[in-house]
């Protein structure tokens, strides 16, 4: 079928997006077309706002607007933040998930990925450099490690320890259980077997 | 947590598409200015470009880039095309399969749509009015319906035939039944059923 030039190169470029396969693609590329064309108007204004104007923040490696030379994020920025808690998470989503469940008051690093050798993640894609630097500054006593219990974030975790403990560091991990509120029955097996080897 | 300005737009924004919720757009966004940012302009200008260039087809409805009063895309204007021959499709996506089985040389009509009063989409959401201008020229013989075989999609088929014969135009429907090459206990149960009561 000869759709238009114009056409494929909008689902091509909607492809490039993670987890965008082309059926999917194609679905989204007619939909704003056909029924939101506001929608994407705003879609691609954004898109070239944030590339304009977010930068990392260059203490927790999170997005900032701030065009300092040494931008620093709002979060950083927080005098009320305790300075001597450094959280090590995977991405700025996790890092709004323990935001929004009001238990901590510390500071972040946010990795932006986590190692997987099998998708090209490698020690150069993600910001360890920059996490030894911030972590080795002397205000940090504890560096704790937010990153998933999957392999790839126990993989990660584990390298992030190595590094950091002999900056005599005190590192910590989130504790693994079964959720609250879950029913036990719904609990995976290795997560129910471990909260009951760590009863307590 | 206060992220910045621009980067809740951007979320905001990419949810506007469908299928994608919250968390999927923050995983987006992250990705693309984290990782990927010659990906997140080339999405940007392509929006830009569909935006400014891509009409629908007088005659089908598809998306054509041409600039004439009357545009006319390509499949339309091919001159090899079975022009008594009009069959039904709701969207892109399914005139492309269509294309790809290699079984149709006839000319298409895209909804852009279905019928489904639960996602709002009525009588004026869908090209009927168009499309009954469309099948009542005098070479079309047969309209096809090639609508979903869903409830919203055979409401859809429903309604157009119910326009459409009175015009005096055959009015067909794709088969139904058991997929070519599929193990039959995989089948679900409706189409087994009526593939027996069907049986020839």
């Amino acid at each position: 079928m000869k759709t238009t030039r114009v056409f494929d190169a909008l689902v091509q470029a909607l492809q490039a997006l993670p987890t965008i396969g082309p059926k999917t693609a194609m679905r989204l590329a007619s939909h704003v077309l056909q029924h939101d064309r506001p929608a994407a108007q705003v879609l691609a204004n954004s898109l070239l706002d944030a590339l304009n104007s977010l930068h990392n923040c260059c203490r927790c490696n999170s997005f900032t607007e701030s065009i300092d030379e040494y931008p620093v994020c709002t979060t950083c920025a927080d005098s009320e933040r305790d300075v001597t808690l450094l959280c090590v998470v995977d991405s700025i989503a996790d890092q709004y998930a323990i935001e929004q469940s009001l238990g901590y008051k510390g500071l972040y690093f946010v990795l932006m990925g986590r190692l997987s050798p099998l998708d090209g993640m490698g020690v150069a894609n993600i910001a360890l450099r920059k996490l030894l630097a911030r972590a080795s500054q002397p205000q940090v006593k504890e560096v704790i490690l937010a990153n998933r219990f999957s392999a790839d974030g126990e993989a990660t975790a584990y390298i992030i320890a190595k590094h950091i403990k002999p900056l005599g560091k005190t590192v910590t991990r989130l504790s693994k259980g079964v959720p609250i509120g879950i029913e036990l029955e719904y609990v995976d097996l290795p997560t129910l077997a471990h909260a009951l080897r760590t009863r307590r």
